[in-house]
């Protein structure tokens, strides 16, 4: 009569892989099926987001990297949220218990956990016939009340965004043998770089607390930079307009473009940018901008809030509107 | 390019199905990435249990039965640490978009939800080819310092369950067509028990606060009983030993056994119990008795803690020692 889950508990699996991991007085050890998240009054923010095998990242993608991807797009979140990382909970669906995998895994998730001081409070590993999958929940710490939602954009606001856009869809096309492969045959380098790109996101955690500060609106960009400015857009019952000359572009990215392999439309609704999206009051633009510097995070305004309801703009050099087929991709 | 997950906004399918019972300030409506926890000063407790078609539920089990166990599983570990229930985010990988299917998964969950008081505050879902998963992280609330261990029990304390024992087990051996299958071919209403016990659990959440108040170790059955206790005895560096005739069993496990078609050791190393596991110090037992009378929970001492390293015994009515073969199901 086989029966339910693995509890954390002495399972051999989470003991030997995750334990070592489990270092916050919260998470017992994994030895308790709970674990404690301390609070002095702060919110705790909760976000969860999964990574599946075949769709978010590749089966063959070395397992190093599919671990830091399902921590950063959860820490992304808490990022965009303005939250300080406080520890999270993760689900494993494997096929099998392979060392070879689960060892670099284990490995690449704990330097993670380490340097985004987001401790492992607890896991249940389940065994699946089908693809794996990494669920992850992530709790971050805000002064109650100051969590930074995607309700507040007014119009006159900027929309500026960190880092660059659309290398991470490029590095999927590359991995994929698209247009950018194509185009890339002879640039080993640039290929590295924007399937790296793909693979381990860059989590702007180290502006949290300058977007809880500055912006009055903000979410991470992870299903397309158009898509999920609509969806801001649509929570705070306002319109925007792009300038996409100004979207940040890698030399890579910039290249691509300028040769014509690549339409600057399939960067702005690419996803896995894990960049953060930050609609900030004119006023306080120059303080994020400030702020990245300080932590080595490029803050480049892109467009303004304008009032409305209709879709984002995208407007070219010239002022001439692009056609956006879809603004990000939908599973159903 | 296709990408990474949906989020919570706008994606119609959270938002059709799942935006009602988000009804909680923390959840913001499922429009944003994040939710909020308020906590003052209490430790928040957080557990996550995922269960995935074919192995913790069957493909054609009814789906508000599967939405009920996804939730109650990770409610009777709240239950098990002595917390009241705060809220819980769910992890959907679906194969399709099938309102036959989603429409009663999500009333159920909504049912429960607010049947046991904790809130839907965020969610993702994901494509999957292979078989659905439903991943929840739930948390709960109490007194700082006061959450109910693992790690607790001493020699000289009472073991105690609550319900009965062995009934899941035996509700999945009748939907395989096993022994109890075969016992049962007459008995409609036993098979019904059965086969409702297996699917939607009982979380003992109303004695939560008891078990906080009198239990110095506590867990959840999910495992089975022998191979969790065994799992306590080793986090509290203590033994036990259990008089099998104690285990409280329904009528219909109770017949089976009497009837020899099934073994005792098959009800004690079964899973999918969901009932509490309660150390309590000889002084308290009848407190804690008394308090599942109060909330309609049979409470029943089924044995003692004692001093050692070696794994459970359990002894039959006449003093022998019963050899389970397994201590309970494990996936690896």
């Amino acid at each position: 009569m086989p029966n339910s889950h693995n509890p954390c508990g002495e399972d051999s699996l989470i003991a030997r892989y995750f334990k070592p991991l489990a270092t916050d007085p919260g998470a017992f050890g994994l030895v308790d099926d709970a674990a404690i998240l301390k609070s002095s009054g702060e919110d705790i923010v909760v976000t969860t987001d999964a990574v599946v095998e075949g769709v978010h990242y590749l089966a063959d993608d070395p397992p190093d990297t599919i671990a830091r991807k399902a921590l950063r797009v959860n820490l992304s979140d808490l990022a965009a949220k303005g939250a300080t990382p406080g520890g999270f909970v993760l689900t494993l669906a494997l096929r099998s218990n392979d060392d070879a995998w689960l060892k670099p895994f284990a490995d690449a998730l704990g330097e993670d956990a380490n340097s985004f001081a987001c401790p492992l409070l607890g896991g249940d590993t389940v065994s699946t016939p089908g693809p794996q999958m990494i669920s992850i929940t992530a709790f971050g710490r805000v002064p109650a009340g100051r969590m930074v939602s995607r309700t507040g954009a007014r119009a006159g606001d900027r929309i500026m965004v960190t880092g660059t856009i659309g290398d991470a869809a490029l590095g999927l096309d590359v991995l994929k043998g698209g247009a950018a492969a194509a185009a890339l045959t002879r640039d080993q380098d640039a290929r590295s770089y924007l399937i790296d790109r793909y693979r381990v996101p860059r989590p702007r955690n180290a502006l949290a607390s300058a977007v809880r500060d500055h912006a009055s609106a903000a979410m991470d960009v992870s299903d397309g930079l158009a898509g999920d400015l609509a969806k801001l857009c649509v929570a705070s019952g306002v319109s925007a307009t792009i300038d996409t000359a100004t979207v940040p572009l890698s030399a890579p990215a910039a290249g691509l473009v300028a040769r014509g392999a690549v339409a600057i439309e399939a960067l702005l609704s690419g996803g896995d940018d894990y960049e953060l999206l930050c609609i900030v009051p004119e006023a306080r633009g120059a303080d994020l901008v400030a702020a990245g510097r300080a932590a080595g995070v490029a803050v480049t305004a892109v467009g303004m809030i304008v009032p409305g309801n209709e879709a984002p703009r995208f407007l070219d050099g010239t002022g001439r509107e692009l056609v956006l087929k879809r603004l990000s991709y939908s599973h159903f």
